[in-house]
């Protein structure tokens, strides 16, 4: 049994001062600061531990809930609540994109959530389209497991775009490997945990004070709409314009 | 305050039985059946309302945020713990398809959170899909809000994908109006609404019992690879074989 009880009813049921007083020592620190609508408390996890998690969770769980279980369930571990009854299989959905519709890698979609969650308003979004730059940029995967599922060594691919369809496209051409190939499996096993690791990297970087923000790409600024920097792969050289004001 | 316990600590301070008696009389229905890795309590909601909480909001926090904040404020509402406490601020970085990047519009991105929270593993991925599909096939917007932020009628338009860049593109293009114009904002605070109001509609016939899945769409069983149903809007005539095993 792991049910959630707000403080505010439970103070209004014993009467606030002998609750507290109980409560405090009751409460774990990252619990106690948790508000209606406040961040959720992050402390420094291991990243090496979350891609293990990750890579590992992938072939039940597949990429979005594989990444979010990497962190979650560390942070679960070391913080308690919130972490510990959020339903980590509600992000399954990311998979492939949707549910096999290609679209934002899902492990992006669950590292953008666990900073959305931790992260201050003046941070996030610097820190999510770092993770989304640095995932369209970077020759993947990074994350080698320590007890690879398949094969050992894997070719690696730079998608330049964070859509699971170019990403794993890309990486199928180069490996000549088929979707549901053991190859395949293991490379979007490693991906997530990948992210996984990366993100980790990131907001323990935060939680130390050493984090910088290193993204350059706004879609909206550069070619007024909201895009990807790789206009030419789907338009080719007939790129449209869009309306101005 | 509103700050989050666990039951499992709280009766593991005061005792059992004592507890459990105090609380049954002050938690609320939904709350107490959440536990650890569940699903989240579910009690049906007015369309029209979830809707105009996220229109509204939109102005202030874009799509994927206005649409979560639409479902789950009326959740908060009505069944209270774990929705009054989750932070749908975290949700942001759906707007603009991840911050600007132009990939899944953020609003599908948090209706399947939602679903992804509510519904049992036999029918979630089904109703994903419904909602995804349906975003790409209809003529968006459909909902009309009570009181248009800037303008009474709007065009509409068939997206034929749930991609952000696409869906608005092809908005802008038929209404000849910049991304920052009145318009192309009152447009997607509208699309926002109306996948609030259609994640409403499904849900509540889940509730019912009325619920059939109608899509129709699986990218890894028809082309090899998680994808789109539009191959040749940006491969054009030039459509790759993906590899088989």
């Amino acid at each position: 049994m792991f049910n959630l009880l707000s403080r505010r009813e439970f103070l209004g049921g014993l009467g606030a001062l002998t609750a507290g007083v109980l409560f405090s020592n009751l409460v774990r620190e990252g619990e106690a600061k948790v508000k209606k609508g406040e961040s959720w408390p992050y402390v420094k996890i291991d990243p090496k531990k979350a891609g293990e998690l990750a890579y590992n969770a992938w072939f039940e769980v597949y990429c979005a809930q594989a990444t979010a279980t990497g962190i979650m369930e560390l942070l679960a571990e070391k913080v308690g609540e919130p972490w510990a009854s959020f339903p980590i299989h509600a992000l399954k959905f990311g998979m492939g994109g949707m549910l096999g519709w290609g679209m934002t890698c899902g492990s992006i979609v669950t590292a953008s959530l666990v900073m959305g969650l931790v992260l201050p308003k003046e941070i996030v979004n610097d820190m999510i389209l770092d993770i989304v730059e640095w995932y369209a940029e970077t020759s993947l995967p990074t994350f080698v497991p320590d007890k690879p599922k398949f094969v050992k060594d894997l070719p690696k691919t730079v998608a330049n775009s964070p859509l699971c369809h170019i990403s794993v496209g890309k990486w199928m051409k180069t490996a000549n490997k088929a979707f549901n190939s053991p190859e395949r499996r293991d490379r979007c096993a490693r991906v997530a945990a990948s992210v996984a690791y990366r993100t980790v990297e990131l907001l323990n970087a935060w939680k130390d004070g050493t984090y910088k923000p290193t993204n350059t790409w706004n879609g909206p600024a550069a070619v007024g709409i909201p895009a990807q920097q790789n206009c030419n792969e789907c338009h080719g050289t007939n790129i449209p314009t869009a309306p101005k004001s």
